[in-house]
């Protein structure tokens, strides 16, 4: 755990130059808007510690899959979201000397970066040789509004000394993955071309052997003005082409006192969103149309932007600034990782702040993230991250298809990019099934929050269809126990492999044939038309097929332990050494210090597993059925996968474990900024932000839906004196504040709102506010 | 299936130049001497289809291991043997025209490989350009006398022409292996040397990033004689070094129907058996012995010592040609793979004929070449078996250590070459643990044979204590069965992962916790001061760990069906849908038409698993128990492990299924002769070869060790005229031949010998012969 990241209500502040943790704070400080991200590296060159990363949504490469022994169904490929063009670049010499901050005497160092405005904020006060001290100030931000742009500010200022200056200002493509097999590059040089103060740089994804794949071109274009002593400059540049570089350098004759400024202008264009022979021609355009608005007009657009966005998903903590700082970094991550202007992207466990995990998207999406954007964003966020799996679906099918599934059964991939299944583990691929479970349940969960029904007969019905298909053959009928069973599962205590039973999965499957049924006969009976063009599209033998799936509905088999009375996590798990997380204190975290054999025949739970599934269907169990399994499972988890702890604390709070839900609400809350596992150099965990999210919004305000409404059951924990959030609800907007015994409902909107406070009905009128006692 | 390779008693015969096939052939025609061995590649250049391979024993890399996420316990690296210095190579020019039998016109062409003598020999007759027809003869053989050694007397005669021959004779190290990573090469060269007629090449193996893996240094030498009209030729040579290559070439008349033969000698010496700084002047010693001895004498010694061999373990077969040669091959390649002189050297799946699962060792050579080579060779070759494992039980107690087992507890590697694991699938390393007990099983099934008792004192004790202490660390007790557990296992069939009780593997370790006490206390009554000496050396705490090991042996569970009354295979295996072989013709193989998923799921047996324990075990169970097993897992079972047919013709023989017996072996016997599986071109199933075997001699000849004596319950089957086999047991000789309802004992040894037939027994004098009807 690290602790150098000083406390801020709004702000994430590195307070003088910690070089050694200077990876971990590049991750902290990364930018995105949902279209492009960029960890938080120095625009001069840096020769200490450090991870350069950027990165394009929706462009990556087809790695190669490394696997031991090739079977078949096993993926082709690892997609991964590449290292692209560093756009940042500038290089500063002075009297021959290089600037570089890990060579340099740093005398004065502060880093900030402002998640009001989305603005990374840069003050440097460094000596060069012969007792020269210059000043360096950056700014950076990417444009939410203008969002395949990034501008900079980037000054300096001879404090003591009269000297030349070169500087170089460039683009540069000759990056590389950090964890490339053999450190191949994976970027061709298309083009590239410089002008006066102008650069253009277009590089190709190299060729796979994969010809599903396509390869993405993508323009980086960039155009800067100087400033000394706030005059704009006029003087020659001298462009420099290397190998997927380009550059313009010019030199300055340096007045003490004086600033020199640089604003650089840079856009990337992707070939999926313009068409190839126009992309560097668009790109031109680009860089016009930003330039000539301006670096002071982009920032007051950029601060409007995020204005907005807090307007919507602001949480405040009373009496606990760490606590503040933390869960308004995390939305603020989640907020410039997706923005939902775009059904084909989606969110990488890591954003756009590292490589690990390839960018690619996991079920966290649908588990964690969705409900996240439900409450924080207009509704087409969370509607595009659905038609994302839709668009998907023919891929699915296909997946299905190759381990031996047939008749429209779709099988969603664990990881992808385009559709297709590029993770390489059979225990996870073919098992981790309940993936699929998930992306059903997006579906409901969307459906609750919006009340948008019609998003079935568009495109939810067919998503459904496809997957109760799978989960009616991956099933089978055990002649010994007289009930369906599924084998061969990894649950998402993916501590355990190649389980059967999962009670989990089977949960979701029985669950999620039940509702595909019922959203069928509704469809039936309300529009039969609709109904018939879907029966016709997914070509489904309606009474032969819902006669299936109703056996099994009515089958399923569940352990269950009769004398504990718990659900069991599997067939067999009864059969393991029952211990608890205080018996092996000293063996944490299992995943360093245990080898994987111990691990998986330990009782020892990575990750929520029965009680994901009793988050889920919460109301489908008694209080009693939840304490119950909660008091047995809970103990036996480590919580290793960052999803854990939230599941926990929403559990706890419902039980009234308040000092347990506080204590896994602080387990997520400032898993980044005090790197607690240390792993945060790799990137953030973008997607496990979404579940401190929910700890708070769920777990301590007790927020859900029930019969269309939402529904708040909150607990202050002891630690903070009060806390709000927003929320919107089908075109509405709420503040709800929890302040010891009283909560507070402001209902920010032109209508009247109808909530529940522990089961009673509360009417706030339009623009006013209702307190609540409890 | 292929069918080109000519049915011959004695020789494995390419009639007819096979081009398309020509891989298959060079791995048929491979040559062995147990300490170095190669595939029948021609020995001058060869430009069509060729798997080019010459391998020295005990001479590996440790190329990396390709996993998809590392996890704590994954071995460091996956040992291979690697191709060696290629010391075959033979090119001839004729007037300028480089003979190259995929691109010259071949009039005739034979390619024997003769058994008898271990004899590589090639007649050609080719027509190069104009008209010119060239005979070339060459014979080729491992020297099993000298076998650091091989020699080459190639031959060619202008038939119809006069010319020129420009002809190289080189040693090429610049090899690579078919399967490396990215076609990196493993070898670095260290120095090279040419003289008149000579060369020398010393390479070692590149340094890898694991420092517990040494290099090896080989050295490789040639020398040769050239002879024209049978006249011993003096002439210049011209030198030629290249990169880990050197050569010597010379040019010659032709003249019309005069043979020019040469007689190359080549020696491989490794840093394994001489010191480093004199290995080359070693190998230059090496080859003027063997030169001065010369080709005729060194091949009437390959002919006696062949000979002797076979004395002592040929099979004849009366009635079957194909089926002759079938198991003569099979005998032949096991004795060309292993000699059993170097406790340090082991049985590779692919022996010397191709570079397919790494030339590593795997528990085939205890459970299935032990009691080939118990029966066929010397004991001591048995023996070294042993001891080589001996020798690598502290590596398979740090192997232990590095997935949490403590106290000594021993677990083998799967597959291994020094002692460590390199194989790199967790569910393989971690959970086919059942390879510990095949271990153990194999010092019990060596005293049986042998009576060699002492083993236990000297060898044998230590390795069954260290193996013991793992499975009594490996179970857990199962509060919820009362009994203990054994979690997380694969067992012989592989097409099951991660199970949990595996009924073998539950036998085999109760068996062995049973079989270690029964030794520890044997010991202890008869050889008090030996016994402490154990106690001392492995530091057991001989009242409690005993105490514990019994209360396994008295609790272990094992899954059974009550309702069958069979055992069950796993924990859940009652839960798939039980069907049969038959239900799923066109499905087969599964291996290549199914993904691993659906496999895994399938109740569909790779080989043997619960019939392997009643193979191990078989009089702990009642021949009924065993039909009904066997009527129960037969069925479901696809062989596609050339290991599983040979345990099933021995089962079915007993039970009286005469053609299921007959089926079964017939699927392993011409396995590689006939290219069954589509894949003897990667190289032999070696190990597998030893199962044919098994079927001959235990199957259908009944043959097992009852109570110190041979015991014999023979059946013909109904294909063959009858059959003999040799077998050597405790010093003696026998011949045993089965002739309709005739059993004929032949004791070819000095001492009277008495065995059982049917129960009864039988005594032979020396040198005489019983024979009982049956």
């Amino acid at each position: 755990m690290k602790n150098y990241i000083t406390h801020h209500e709004w702000c994430i502040v590195e307070t003088g130059f910690h070089p050694e943790h200077n990876e971990i704070t590049e991750s902290l400080m990364s930018l995105g808007n949902g279209r492009m991200g960029g960890r938080g590296n120095f625009e001069e060159k840096y020769s200490g510690k450090t991870l350069q990363g950027n990165y394009v949504a929706g462009v990556w490469f087809p790695d190669k899959t490394r696997v031991g022994w090739w079977k078949n169904g096993y993926p082709n490929y690892f997609a991964k979201v590449i290292n692209a063009c560093n756009w940042t670049g500038i290089d500063i010499e002075i009297d021959g000397e290089i600037l570089d901050l890990n060579t340099t005497k740093v005398l004065e160092f502060s880093r900030t970066l402002d998640m009001q405005t989305g603005v990374l904020d840069r003050n440097c006060l460094v000596e060069l040789s012969n007792n020269k001290i210059l000043k360096i100030h950056s700014q950076r931000f990417l444009s939410l509004v203008d969002d395949e742009s990034g501008v900079i500010n980037y000054s300096i200022t001879p404090i003591n000394f009269f000297g030349t200056a070169k500087i170089t200002i460039s683009l540069d493509g000759d990056v590389s993955n950090k964890d490339s097999n053999h450190g191949e590059k994976f970027w061709n040089e298309i083009s590239k071309e410089t002008a006066h103060s102008e650069g253009y740089l277009t590089l190709e994804t190299k060729k796979s052997a994969w010809e599903t794949v396509p390869t993405f071109q993508v323009c980086t274009g960039m155009k800067f003005d100087v400033f000394q002593n706030e005059q704009l400059l006029d003087f020659q540049t001298l462009p420099i082409k290397k190998e997927k570089y380009v550059a313009n350098e010019f030199k300055l004759n340096l007045e003490e006192g004086q600033e020199v400024s640089i604003i650089k202008f840079a856009a990337n264009l992707s070939s999926e969103n313009y068409s190839i022979d126009k992309l560097e021609e668009s790109t031109k355009a680009y860089i016009q149309k930003i330039s000539k608005k301006g670096f002071e007009i982009m920032l007051q657009e950029q601060k409007a932007a995020w204005a907005k966005k807090w307007e919507g998903n602001d949480i405040q903590i009373e009496g606990d600034v760490a606590a503040q700082q933390a869960i308004r970094f995390n939305i603020f991550q989640l907020q410039q990782t997706y923005t939902g202007e775009d059904a084909r992207l989606n969110i990488g466990p890591k954003g756009f702040t590292g490589e690990k995990y390839g960018g690619v998207t996991y079920w966290d999406t649908e588990a964690y993230c969705l409900p996240f954007y439900l409450s924080t964003s207009e509704q087409k966020v969370a509607r595009n991250l659905l038609v994302y799996r839709h668009n998907h679906l023919q891929k699915a099918i296909e997946n299905a298809e190759k381990l031996g599934f047939s008749g429209g059964a779709a099988l969603y991939p664990m990881v992808t990019m385009n559709g297709e299944e590029c993770h390489n583990e059979w225990e996870i691929t073919f098992e981790e099934i309940h993936r699929n479970g998930a992306i059903a349940y997006a579906i409901f969960d969307y459906i609750r929050y919006t009340g948008d029904a019609k998003y079935l007969e568009e495109y939810g019905l067919e998503v459904l269809t496809g997957i109760s298909r799978f989960w009616s053959q991956r099933v089978n009928w055990s002649a010994d126990k007289n009930k369906y069973v599924m084998l061969g599962v990894t649950g998402p205590n993916e501590y355990e492999n190649n389980v059967n039973n999962n009670w989990y999965t089977n949960y979701l499957a029985k669950w999620c044939l039940t509702y595909t049924i019922e959203c069928l006969e509704s469809l039936k009976n309300e529009n039969h038309h609709k109904f018939q063009e879907i029966i016709s599209k997914t070509q489904l033998d309606y009474t032969n097929e819902i006669n299936k799936w109703q056996h099994i509905i009515e089958n399923m088999y569940f352990p269950f332990d009769e004398e504990r009375q718990v659900i069991l996590q599997q067939d067999g798990f009864l059969d393991k050494e029952l211990l608890t997380v205080q018996d092996i204190a000293a063996h944490r975290p299992i995943n360093q210090k245990w080898s994987w054999d111990r691990i998986l025949r330990s009782c020892f739970i990575k990750q929520a597993d029965v009680l994901q599934g009793m988050y889920f269907f919460e109301e489908d169990f008694t209080i009693d059925e939840l304490r119950r399994n909660f008091d047995f499972y809970e103990p036996m988890t480590v919580h290793e996968s960052s999803l854990s702890p939230c599941v926990h604390v929403i559990h706890a709070a419902r039980l009234g474990k308040k000092d347990k839900a506080y204590e896994m609400y602080v387990r997520t809350a400032r898993l980044d900024l005090d790197d607690y596992n240390n792993d945060t150099e790799d990137g953030l965990h973008i997607t496990s932000m979404a579940g401190t999210w929910l700890s708070v919004v769920q777990g301590f305000g007790g927020m859900r839906v029930k019969n269309g409404k939402l529904s708040f059951e909150p607990f202050l924990p002891e630690q903070w004196q009060g806390f709000s959030f927003r929320t919107g609800f089908r075109g509405n907007s709420l503040k709800v504040s929890i302040n010891q015994n009283l909560i507070e409902i402001e209902n920010l909107s032109a209508n009247s709102i109808s909530v529940q406070v522990f089961g009673n009905e509360v009417t706030v009128p339009a623009f006013n506010t209702q307190t609540i006692a409890f």
